[in-house]
């Protein structure tokens, strides 16, 4: 069928909102209008085709900074270029190899700035056709400019909704990345979706932090696109250079993560006035420490808050706290409820649906969900049983069916035969005043299987000692959750390319040479 | 597939509002809860299958007021009991006769004021089993509750989203109604059109004067049921009803066709305020006459008014006027703009896109429209033809993507070569004072081929000759389109079931023996 398909929303926003902003690269600011930017993409769509000899079907690689060119790269794609494969830009050479040989991408667009780095790694990784973004004096085959100027003018024809849309990898928390098939058909749900639950408005001025290799990108990629809204990309998160934006531009809606925001807040440039122009933040991935969701609902009380919940395989969007249960107190802790069309299930290991307040594993449906694990039918079929996503994600959900999400599976311990979910005993610790940043990991213990490990980075010129914190906790959780040990640092924790702790490395050099149940 | 299913949709709104009011039957004063409504709709699916056979693709009709049944009856289908066949309550018995044998529908639910209608077909129709919805002394096999009471509680298996879910035959302005085959799937796209164009809240009380046999009653069977919102339903339009219960319970939102806007204007019972609890106002099967528009707006200017443009074969929706456009007078006479997932093109009769401003046929796309006229490939292949639905409306769009219908394809005269818009006319016309209600019809013409006559209803007490309506055309419009003939009639113009003037049977006296080019 050929209904859920980017034509059906590209080209009508093109056509109301020809004339108006599109997207503004606040590193140069130059503004597209919509008009502009359809010019572009059909050209490239086009272009690839007829000049790279890209297949409809056939993937494309991106490794590139947030800028206009990622959305014309991601657009082209949907209009039947091809299908893209944004690249995380914290993949390490191996994983590049490995993503690129995996996708059979034969063809990468890149930044001057990591052009060296696919180099390296073309020869092994297959690639033919290295595409230069922008300038430099950097190995490549074409340039962006040249290749789009070559394509014709003439939208092309329409996929077929079932058709891939979006490879993309997810980040590397185990083992090496699984590519993600995204249809046509789950990027015009999840865009319904997303304008069913987050007002997305004409008026509105997005502003793009979170990179755009990432799935939390996807309301920019097709929502504000759909709206005649305007968007404003930063290359890539950097506290002055956001804040520099959001006034300059006025920004009134964004995305950011609890780590962004806590890194914002800390950030000599912040002033709690250059964010208020802000309406509207969605904000997720992560739990959110208490005390970073006071310090904004505090200082900036103008804005209205979402919290998301959702990973690459849903593209996106399953669940929202919205604005006004953000005022009920009991429910701050939760996900939110499912958005539409999203079912949560809560199953035990044999898939049975428990019942309200039993902690499971979150399982969900819906048809924004992926179509595949790239080429991995048994993963495919693992993550599918039953016919749910199974979600890797702890929680149960309230008779109201708000999702709370306790750990992810893998991170919970196991500890004396008591379950231990990592998340609660950091938000115990977080509550210290000297704790800057904390991860919770379970060890291997002789006599309780795993114990319970805090990994803690201080606050500049903050002082605590292991046993003044391991006492703070008492006070608070009970007393098999609370930590056995603490292990300062003072360089920041490792962050995925979604900005969460790698927890796998932080436990890692414990485990070596040991099994661990899950990893 | 089995995501876009009424199953996702009803079953989260039943958890998260089980004890909410869902829907208020403003005849009884009886109000059922999601709660009480859900377990009714899970034993009605249930009864259906066991007590009555129905296959799950088997169609069962319902000639009904509105009422919560009739909400039941369409929401037990979605579940899996069957594919709802709901009938126009103006069908002559010979309509009745034909829809229920073309359908091939055994089972038919009826009120008891139609029990005898329904008797009186039953044999030639091929109808089996009546099932009485209330009490009466009328020939029945089953009544409604005790069938609902036999009904188990499980909630039954998910269908597909390409299963049929409704069969509505559509008004019968030309020839024998046809039935129109909604899936799962376009009741679902449908419900997220409306849900991203004409706000439909929790807070909502929605009160259902539109027949729900009609697809402009798509909002009440799929729309409100998602949001928590309430509904009243009075059994069919009749103004101090409708007002009565607007006021009783301070209804926020409903439907209204020109007609019964006018019709309830031209009532003592209403005055202003008894409307003052409405908020948002969705109108359209027919063009506004611009002084009941503007009485509206001056005597209820808190309302915000949406206008929708549709047919039973796109689930109803396909453009809207928000309330923004109805600040841009030049936008007033046009039907909005496409909604999410529709694209509008003006075509010539060899199917090639028009340019701005040039009239031709209205064709449109999307998601929402149905699958097929029930067992007439050939009648859908024309329909469909080059993949566009061929909405048999003249019209044509501006450089902003504004719809403006100016004719039925089959209402249009021709005159001496020239196209008149009879709709053009017909507002030229009303805009005298003393006229009620009029509509223009081409008649025979010796000279002209067709010549413009106008049927006119003028107010209680008013008067104004033949003459002096020519006469003031001739100052609006072009002398080609004036009429050449005025007929006054005492009697209000006969109605379609849409409440839409049957211009053909206006038109069958003076067209008697001779064949029109269309009609």
């Amino acid at each position: 069928m050929k209904e859920l398909i980017w034509h059906r929303q590209l080209l009508p926003a093109l056509d109301r909102h020809a004339t108006a902003p599109f997207l503004t690269d606040a590193s140069t600011g130059v503004t597209t209008t919509y008009g502009e930017h359809g010019a572009r993409v059909v050209k490239l769509a086009n272009a690839m085709r007829t000049e790279l000899g890209l297949a409809r079907d056939e993937r494309y690689a991106v490794l590139s900074l947030n800028s206009a060119r990622f959305e014309e790269l991601y657009h082209a794609g949907f209009l039947g270029g091809g299908v893209v494969n944004p690249l995380n830009l914290r993949f390490a050479p191996r994983e590049l190899t490995h993503v690129l040989a995996d996708s059979a991408t034969r063809v990468v667009f890149v930044d001057a700035a990591f052009a060296p780095v696919i180099d390296a790694v073309r020869a092994a990784a297959g690639v033919t056709t290295v595409v230069l973004l922008g300038e430099g004096d950097v190995p490549h085959d074409v340039s962006y400019e040249a290749l789009l100027a070559a394509g014709s003018g003439t939208v092309p024809e329409e996929p077929d909704e079932d058709d891939p849309a979006i490879l993309m990898y997810t980040g590397g928390t185990t083992g090496l990345p699984k590519g993600v098939l995204l249809s046509q058909r789950s990027l015009m749900l999840t865009l319904y979706h997303i304008k069913m639950t987050v007002p997305l408005e004409e008026h509105d001025i997005y502003l793009a932090q979170v990179p755009m290799f990432h799935a939390a990108s996807m309301g920019v990629i097709v929502g504000t696109p759909t709206t005649g809204g305007q968007m404003v990309t930063v290359p890539f998160f950097d506290p002055p250079a956001v804040l520099d934006a959001m006034e300059k531009y006025a920004a009134t809606s964004t995305i950011m993560v609890p780590t962004m925001l806590a890194m914002t807040f800390a950030h000599p440039a912040y002033s709690p006035e250059r964010m208020a122009s802000l309406q509207k933040m969605t904000y997720g991935a992560s739990p959110m420490p208490r005390p970073i969701l006071d310090r904004l609902r505090s200082e900036q009380p103008q804005l209205l808050l979402y919290q998301g919940y959702g990973m690459t395989e849903s593209a996106a969007l399953v669940s929202v706290l919205l604005p006004e249960d953000h005022l009920r107190e009991d429910k701050l802790a939760s996900a939110g409820r499912a958005v539409a069309g999203t079912v949560v299930s809560i199953q035990d290991i044999a898939g049975n649906a428990l019942p309200v307040g039993e902690v499971g594993e979150v399982c969900m449906r819906g048809g924004q969900f992926m179509s595949e694990y790239w080429r991995r039918p048994e993963e495919t079929a693992e993550a599918f049983r039953g016919g749910w996503y199974h979600s890797g994600d702890a929680g149960y959900l309230d008779d109201e069916g708000f999702l709370y999400l306790v750990d992810r599976t893998k991170d919970m311990i196991v500890s004396g035969g008591e379950n231990v979910y990592s998340t609660e005993v950091e938000q115990a610790v977080a509550s210290h005043p000297a704790v800057a940043q904390v991860a919770v990991i379970g060890i291997p213990d002789d006599v309780w299987g795993e114990a319970v490990h805090a990994v803690v980075v201080l606050k500049p010129d903050a002082d605590v000692s292991a046993e003044a914190l391991i006492e703070h906790c008492r006070g608070l959780i009970a007393s098999y959750k609370v930590p056995k040990s603490v292990e300062f640092r003072t360089e920041p924790l490792p962050l995925s390319g979604a900005m969460k702790v790698l927890k796998r490395e932080l436990r890692a050099p414990y485990w070596e040479g040991r099994e661990r149940s899950v990893n």
